[in-house]
């Protein structure tokens, strides 16, 4: 499952995996920018295009003592080469042994970029030199790489209070890559982000309502909504740091939305304002079909001093226990039993797969689980989520595959690592005489693909 | 592991299974129901004997959208034609794939059922004639199954009140099968629970003790403990919700009592009289020598809506944590140090596994691990279990097996595949070289049978 | 890795640990006595050298009903007959089939011992008659054992008001043998430890500081850690039962000190206090270089009428959850980001491997992750720990292993397994193709040798 691009699997993984390892990428979760495809522009350089957006990379380095300026990150480091921050990059390039990280890059480089030489100080220039070369050449701009990866349809993950300018720029411009907007509104509906009151002044000025009023915000979400699906949207996305959803009466929401907008509610308000504001999303959903995403358990930011002097998404976001069965309890008591609703549910506690997670997708209609995230995006990861959820929720409440990245190019390499990974996984069950070979051929097809198709309702153009 | 009936295991298991593959099957902790054996009637027909009261196998097809009525359960599908709920659920069979239900499944339809043809929508109706054919034979009627699939004894689960006549019936019958109670006595400690009040009556009916009195109602439970000895109970068995076990002082006790019997306590309250009242069972259980089952961090009917439409057992009991180490101080520090005592302790929260209930069943002379409960009754929840508890607890500080279900046909299945987990466990033993084949052949026989038997008291008939 | 002595290792382990397994030992955190080899003296009888000072071997024989007393353990044990002991054990050594114990104590056995009688009763009586003939002869002194076992340093744990006389006696004698202090200071830092004051009379003492002071007694800490550092000590080590690290204003630690010297804290408060001090501990640690262990998460001495009746240490510490992220932020908000001060975490929550630790150490410059402790210092502990932290945090934020133990004659069992271990996981990443085999020998040297050296900064004599 760690293999190298092109290595064999053992055994009866190995014709599994070929049946599925060139099936068009579906990829119903990430954090790409519209921008790229919309201009289809030269990504700038190596440094730029592998390692400052990725915060899975530039932690291990900083982890070992390099200081994130020196990686041309933040603003004491904006002035870097980045010929020099690739070298630095290269020197500790076996820091990465053992991680995923180091499979998706290899990966990248041998694959999607033909470098054959193998990364280390004596060679960082020349493989830096090539990449740049590359990103010159028509076959390295956003589209010709989307198309190239055989993606069918990606989708980005955007404010709710975005314009969706990018995504409708796609859409003129008539090339035929399937790109689509993921309605966000966390900005809007927990109190306790920074963002919190920029978002609804923006939320009113976009949609001319008085958004002051609990019944007008409640409208101006849908409006929102409305706006998402025009641009193709089939799902939206909530980060929950502390999941505990709740549903309160109409007079108490009111309150708590008077003081959500003021600015003055306590942690605990602000914590049950969101509960409340997540059942009111999923009952839209129940409502307008997008599908509802819920990512629990990510204390962000723990680290304040960088925090404070370069921002978020520095590497210094943890994973904390997640009560799935408290948490969801009041949603999914007010329409978990729908049909109709779809929720997809995203877990960094994998204590809770088998425990909380897989018991309830094997039970409320409208649950599936979300494939391994974050950290647990990884060979091993994806070998303990198979092993911890399948015999209680079966193959069909699960989501299939994510690759929940920022990093566009490592998007095959995820893809391929789930593959291989499921054709391990499948193979395990054909040894123990659990599954066949048909149904081994079924199922693996599911999982890289036609589950993610029919969880996120992508069938339709 | 996972694999069908005749399957043969890798390696070294294979024999270490056949040396146990037709032992006797002791079955000291279930939910089958007494009445079978004491009237030896017929099983109605196949969706009531294999679907309907099976909530594992139903809950998959609910998670999937097809509603509990058009299975035949509950008010709304009490009409429902058998023979339509088959073909419902042969439709729906690839969707456990990977489950244990399948593999209990596949091997009642082969094994005991005699079945070849593979289930799906073309073959539904010709297995269900098939079966319910079968199900008119003497040969499939509950004592002359129970006989051939080689039970030497299989415990019940009975409320503390019950009468105990099934039990009565059996053993006047003359049949020789061995079926035992066990004492339950939930809904005489629980407040919480809906039957609590109902049930101090019926004990007072039977005991002919005033139990507002605090002591008579000890004396009370005592009595009923000594009818079930009688009957040839050997344990006791305890659902704890959410496990803190306590000593109070006298006074606090009876004041809690009053509240008990008046219906009037806080949830805090009753769970601290509950957790009372297991300790006072297990001062019992060291004198009188029941062996007490603790099951706890069970959710029970998480889903509202089904529970209030159609009651409870609907699929929707939720597993949660468990501090198996601050909630049983109480108790153990009143009573842990007896080795005349016997605990057993099961859990949902596989975490606990390795960091409390394998330490604590290394210490305490009193304690003995649980197999894997409920969810984890599976090929990878008997593999964790044995990973995880093992090295740290050894193999006599374990239970032996449990089938712990309402699904009578499943039985032969569930202890199939416990013996082939200690198989393939035991292998892997041998191929790092831990165990010779001496002692393999040794731990295969005790997990598979005598510790069952040592645990449970079960020697004597 | 369960395997014997001598044992082979399947496919590619087997090289892989050839090449490590005589490398020298170090041995950075163990709780041996240095009075063993400032005196030289001879081991007293086998029951006292293998038996009653090891908790892990006696709560199992406690577990299964054998009281302490007749082990020669406590207040009523203690005119025992050693071979009586010996002899027990010997007759209930089968419960020990399947836990590390018993792979370490047959590697003592065999290769230290050079017994080649399997033990059993009926061998009791010769292998007690052997070992106690070796005790005897001057290469089964302490001093000797040390050399031959190829120990290249070893750290003992000691409390940070001893007089270190032991190591000055080492030091003094002319021996080669490098044995270095540790510095464990939480009798004076914790509140809630039985010896709190009766330390700080020591401290105050040994330092001539008014300890009543806060400015004083942080002074007379640094005063001991200096002491300790000029005895060779290069870390300190600190048992944290509930993590909660906290840093208060001046005035609010001034005030907690007062109550901790008074002995008038509260629970909550002692805790606070002791919160803080850690972080106190780890400013120092920034400043003079000792790499500061914790070990959190032991629940001590819960079963009171053992600890009443023979004292601490006796099996009945219980693992429990520990909060990582929450537990360690106002520590390493405060010096976590000084990539010179290095902090090494011990966990006895397996589920906080993946979910916390790694990410941790795979972010924060200070923090590595300790090797499996206590309970999880076992072949599958181990294969646990290397399948849950190495893909989120690399191999270089680990920190090597330990034996962590009391039981000196186990230590190069305890080493072995270890490598071993080391070698089952590298051969199963060869295996899938990560890593190739210039990699993997690499990696064995560091986890087997070098990160241990690097880690604890015991590179300089």
């Amino acid at each position: 499952m760690h293999s190298p691009p092109g290595a064999t699997l053992p055994g009866a993984a190995m014709p599994i995996y070929e049946a599925i390892r060139d099936l068009p990428i579906v990829s119903p979760h990430g954090h790409c920018d519209p921008d790229w495809w919309a201009h289809d522009r030269a990504f700038p350089n190596p440094a730029a295009l592998l390692i400052q957006p990725d915060h899975y990379v530039f932690r291990i380095l900083y982890s070992q003592g390099v200081p994130l300026a020196d990686l041309g990150i933040g603003p004491n480091g904006k002035d870097r080469d980045p010929r020099e921050v690739f070298r630095l990059f290269a020197r500790h390039w076996p820091l990465f042994l053992g991680t995923p990280s180091r499979i998706w890059l290899e990966h990248t480089f041998r694959q999607t970029l033909g470098i054959a030489t193998p990364l280390g100080p004596d060679t960082a220039d020349v493989i830096y030199d090539q990449i740049a070369d590359l990103l010159t050449t028509p076959a390295f701009r956003p589209r010709a790489l989307f198309d190239r990866f055989g993606i069918s349809a990606l989708a980005t993950t955007d404010p709710a209070t975005s314009d969706l300018a990018d995504h409708a720029a796609i859409a003129a411009s008539g090339w035929s890559g399937r790109i689509v907007p993921t309605f966000r509104p966390d900005d809007l509906l927990n109190p306790a982000r920074q963002g919190h009151g920029a978002a609804l002044d923006a939320l009113a000025d976009m949609t001319h309502r008085d958004v002051r009023d609990f019944a007008d915000f409640l409208d101006a979400l849908r409006n929102r909504r409305a706006a998402f699906r025009a641009a193709g949207a089939t799902a939206t996305d909530h980060d929950v740091p502390t999941l505990a959803t709740a549903w309160l009466d109409r007079g108490q929401i009111e309150t708590l939305h008077a003081g959500a907008v003021a600015g003055t509610l306590s942690a605990g308000d602000a914590n049950a304002y969101y509960g409340h504001m997540l059942t009111e999303m999923a009952q839209m959903s129940a409502e307008d079909g997008l599908v509802m995403q819920i990512h629990a358990g990510s204390r962000r930011n723990t680290n304040r001093q960088l925090f404070d002097s370069v921002g978020p998404d520095m590497g210094a976001d943890m994973p904390g226990p997640t009560d799935w069965v408290g948490g969801m309890g009041p949603l999914l008591n007010r329409v978990g039993n729908d049909p109709q609703l779809r929720i997809v549910l995203f877990t960094l506690d994998e204590g809770s797969y088998a425990r909380e997670l897989a018991p309830m997708a094997g039970h409320w209609p409208s649950l599936r689980i979300g494939p391994p995230w974050w950290f647990h995006d990884s060979p091993n990861g994806i070998r303990r989520y198979f092993d911890s959820v399948v015999e209680t929720a079966g193959y069909h409440n699960l989501a299939g595959f994510n690759d929940d990245t920022r990093a566009f190019l490592s998007i095959p390499a995820r893809h391929d690592l789930w593959r291989r990974g499921v054709a391990l996984h499948l193979a395990d069950q054909t040894d123990r005489g659990t599954l066949n070979t048909a149904e081994t051929a079924d199922i693996a097809r599911l999982l890289a693909h036609d589950l993610a198709v029919d969880t996120y309702r992508l069938e339709a153009g």
